[in-house]
């Protein structure tokens, strides 16, 4: 139990599960991660692991107001919740918590995701990437790239999501990769900046049209002795976001100055690679903006 | 033994097995499909899978001359053979067999794949539409779509190969239906033609692109009931087919006339279904030519 701590956050995914104990500046005074994704939670057991995992925190389970986001708020979560569609910020995140009294006399507002229509009506969702972007209070009008299995184009306008639009990205590079023709195996796997960069470029061109037969082509090219087939993973892994970023750069055409890159490590270097290869401005903002997002969340919710 | 017969095809594929006794006039006098496909020989043994199937027809090995086409001569098969460029048609294809003697004393004549370079030099490659292709005798200049796990779009000038395009749809299909978000059951496959033709506009749209987008909102639409989610699966097929046709039309736009529709009868279907919701001219060819491309080929080499 600490005495500092205002709010309890949550970050819970399908395979990641996060909490922070956050002190009234909302600076972050406790930490927990562990292996309690979704996925791993057996028989609804959800409060089980609150109790596993922040119950020191509290004291008693109730003491601390707890915000929660992420894939626990989808139909295969805790707390199943509607899309709020866009424009959405902190202020209309909080306006549509969804309060949640456990039979531990927990009380979780749960953030739900948005929903966008683009301009020819079609649909898009995201669930968990507005708490993070809530969490960056960004400025102005930007674009910002979150990459990974449904990489999210996000345009945001004065800290509130006014669109976004979502690219199956790593979902696809992954199905590629173990379950096609293709069948890589870490042997396919050597870095090599090159085969990125070519990928990267092929992926681009035809403003990212031709992808079905840009795909056989890496299977071709190692037949006919055009590359090393041991650089098709990071040949694939181009031709991927190479197609990604063209395909996402007709959603927010207007907006000026460069990309913000939001995710981890590995993956942001990747798109600043590619960002680069392709002559575009782009910079990298902390991925780590989730409980700064609950924070803000919780405030304009008047629960801090 | 059949006196009739003066040649033998077979038509050899990683998952089928086919073999034909053709007359002098290459008319089918014998048949035989088997469950030998490429991936079900074990340890080499495939003289046996044809002391097995064609036996019947030589009397004693080596008295009939044999071709064999398909996956027979890629990495995985028997005797590996190199691609040849185009243009090629039966003449090129008999200058180029790979004439192998067994040990049980048969003769048989391994037909190769093609390889192509499209006008920006990236690759391409076919092992078994060629003598398909071949066995068509197609006249003046034609297109034609062989639907299939690697779609192939072939440009055909007086039955000559004179280039030709991959697409990755079927596989990519599979690969999506079964190991993405979408991860689709029998649930989700409900017959449906508007949403198949719903399908085939959207992927047809901006050219094909933005596929990665596109992809994603065969989730997104389901979540926000846009559809019904047991059309997810002809959803998908139609967006796929109908990116794929949109890629394929910048690879010959100068033909004219139908595009000649090769393969099995539901695949044919499906795509005479998605030319026509496009409002593009198509027709349907009989998919079975292999042994007349075999015979075709045979007669070019002087072996009937």
């Amino acid at each position: 139990m600490s005495d500092k701590g205002v709010l309890i956050g949550v970050d819970w995914g399908t395979t990641s599960f996060r909490a922070a104990l956050m002190d009234e500046s909302g600076a972050i005074v406790g930490r927990v991660d562990g292996p309690h994704g979704l996925l791993s939670v057996q028989d609804r057991g959800f409060e089980s692991v609150l109790d596993q995992t922040v119950a020191s925190w509290e004291g008693r389970p109730g003491r601390l107001p707890i915000i929660a986001s992420g894939m626990v708020t989808s139909r295969t979560g805790w707390v199943e919740t509607p899309y709020l569609p866009c424009p959405a910020g902190a202020a209309e995140l909080a306006g549509a918590l969804t309060r949640h009294v456990t039979p531990a006399g927990r009380t979780i507002g749960f953030v739900t995701g948005l929903s966008f229509r683009h301009g020819d009506g079609e649909p898009d969702v995201m669930r968990g990437e507005e708490t993070q972007i809530a969490g960056l209070a960004l400025e102005g009008t930007r674009l910002a790239v979150m990459p990974g299995t449904h990489s999210k184009w996000v345009r945001v306008t004065a800290g509130r999501i006014e669109g976004f639009r979502t690219a199956m990205t790593g979902d696809i590079f992954a199905a590629v990769k173990d379950h096609t023709v293709l069948r890589l195996t870490t042997a396919d796997r050597r870095p090599s900046a090159e085969a990125f960069s070519a990928g990267v470029v092929a992926g681009m061109a035809d403003h990212g049209a031709g992808l079905l037969g840009k795909l056989f082509r890496l299977r071709a090219g190692g037949l006919l002795g055009d590359f090393d087939p041991a650089t098709t993973a990071e040949r694939l892994s181009g031709l991927l976001i190479g197609a990604e970023i063209a395909e996402a750069r007709s959603f927010a055409p207007d907006v000026e100055g460069p990309v913000l890159i939001v995710g981890g490590e590995a993956l942001a270097a990747r798109y600043a690679t590619a960002f680069n290869v392709l002559g575009m401005e782009a910079e990298t903002a902390p991925a780590d903006a989730a409980f700064a997002g609950q924070f803000r969340i919780a405030q304009a919710a008047g629960l801090v």
